[in-house]
């Protein structure tokens, strides 16, 4: 992952305000995801990799990495806006580097733009073999502020 | 959506074989998500809307408007090449429209230029309001073939 | 190209006001294109292929096809604000279906759904083989509007 | 820009492999666009901003901005192949942080995920404020290796 740059949250209570959003999230419940860091435009999950994930081969699914994916850029630019100001993904693009074999699944990412009326974000999706790290899929997404 | 050309099966048990692809999806039962069109080269499906599909406002979370972009082209994909063979997703972009809200959302999509290495893909994710269609979301994709 | 919805225009002057700016963009004179028609969140327009537009193998650029594609998109959408009002890109994505060799290049492109914040806008690149359109790419983009 | 890993070229007459496309490139020349840097998997680029280049603000076209990335991008690809084979863009995404107002403009990318059918990359084009870079986009694609 690029090294992101330092950010400053505009709310001070940039924490609460993104874990209220997560807590009001049903899908992300559904499907398993945890949100495990959360700094100002910089969050981190992982989820456990079970049957109902699979596609066909018995891979991870792409329209869950592409989920995850939305998850952790979504709630990393939520974490840089003002309190009561909401976020919606305008569009997100997702490349898939390698097959998603594992029994579990990280992800990292957030703000690489900040604005005020849209933040720029990237993430990525990755397993671990050993000590190394597997890219699954990288991500870019545009974020509106409203 | 595109007035899409009239593809041409290279399988001639198309339908047969995508059938069996979608058969072998876990994720695509877990969502409830439903194909019920196959052509060669085009799909339809549909989704009933239930509290587990919400993302922080009661609206589709944009994660499962892009796992439902993705099945649709991904099994159009898969109707149209030769038995045996596989598709994998090389990478999809998603621009939002539309927050998605009502009781039930439809998509449709497919081949737009097929390939021997790979198929464009193209699919959107609406709902009826009335008589009018409301789309959520379109996608794009590159489909490889294996 | 899909046949898009006719969208009216905000300001009534929206064909003057997008030929003021086709007109003080550089590139566009530089490049040899030229828009050959404005409608309300529509355009199209054309060029002669030259040799200064050859990639490697002879044939028409990337960067070029998606040039045009951006002037196409990104005056479409100047057809669709307010007097005074400017456009920007946020994001392209462009998908290439055929490699381009033919006399002549045509696009064609506009808003497929209009916002007061941005527009999401649609293109294609294509040229004439006989009667028969032949598609070397397509775009999408969104276009923020301030 | 993203630490890349270092690697390794398949061809040991990378260099000269990808200089000799470069030189067969007629609109990098007519864009006044050079490539500095050579490295398997890597190059990096710069060019003076001229009248030609503006937009219809004096800033630099959007579709200079889109080319200089498909440049980078697939000069950068061209290095991580065997000789003799060809790349190809398969897709393109631009994401416009900044506009694009400096006296010069450079870039830098390459093959962030390499394999056999296709490698997927990543660039930026960015200016020198004083010694701090201002990142005009950043761009991501799927060169296809034939």
């Amino acid at each position: 992952m690029e090294i992101m740059k330092k950010l400053e949250a505009r709310n001070p209570r940039f924490k609460e305000y993104t874990e209220m959003m997560i807590s009001r999230n049903k899908f992300i419940q559904f499907l398993g995801f945890e949100i495990t860091k959360i700094e100002p435009g910089y969050t981190e999950g992982e989820m456990d990799f079970k049957e109902m994930h699979h596609q066909q081969n018995g891979w991870l699914h792409g329209g869950i990495t592409s989920t995850i994916l939305d998850m952790v850029q979504g709630f990393a630019a939520y974490s840089m806006v003002e309190d009561g100001q909401k976020v919606f993904t305008v569009e997100a693009k997702i490349s898939y580097f390698n097959p998603g074999i594992s029994d579990k699944f990280y992800s990292r990412g957030g703000v690489v733009k900040p604005g005020k009326r849209f933040h720029f974000c990237e993430a990525e999706v990755y397993y671990l073999k050993g000590a190394e790290e597997v890219i699954v899929a990288k991500g870019s997404s545009t974020m509106a502020v409203i």
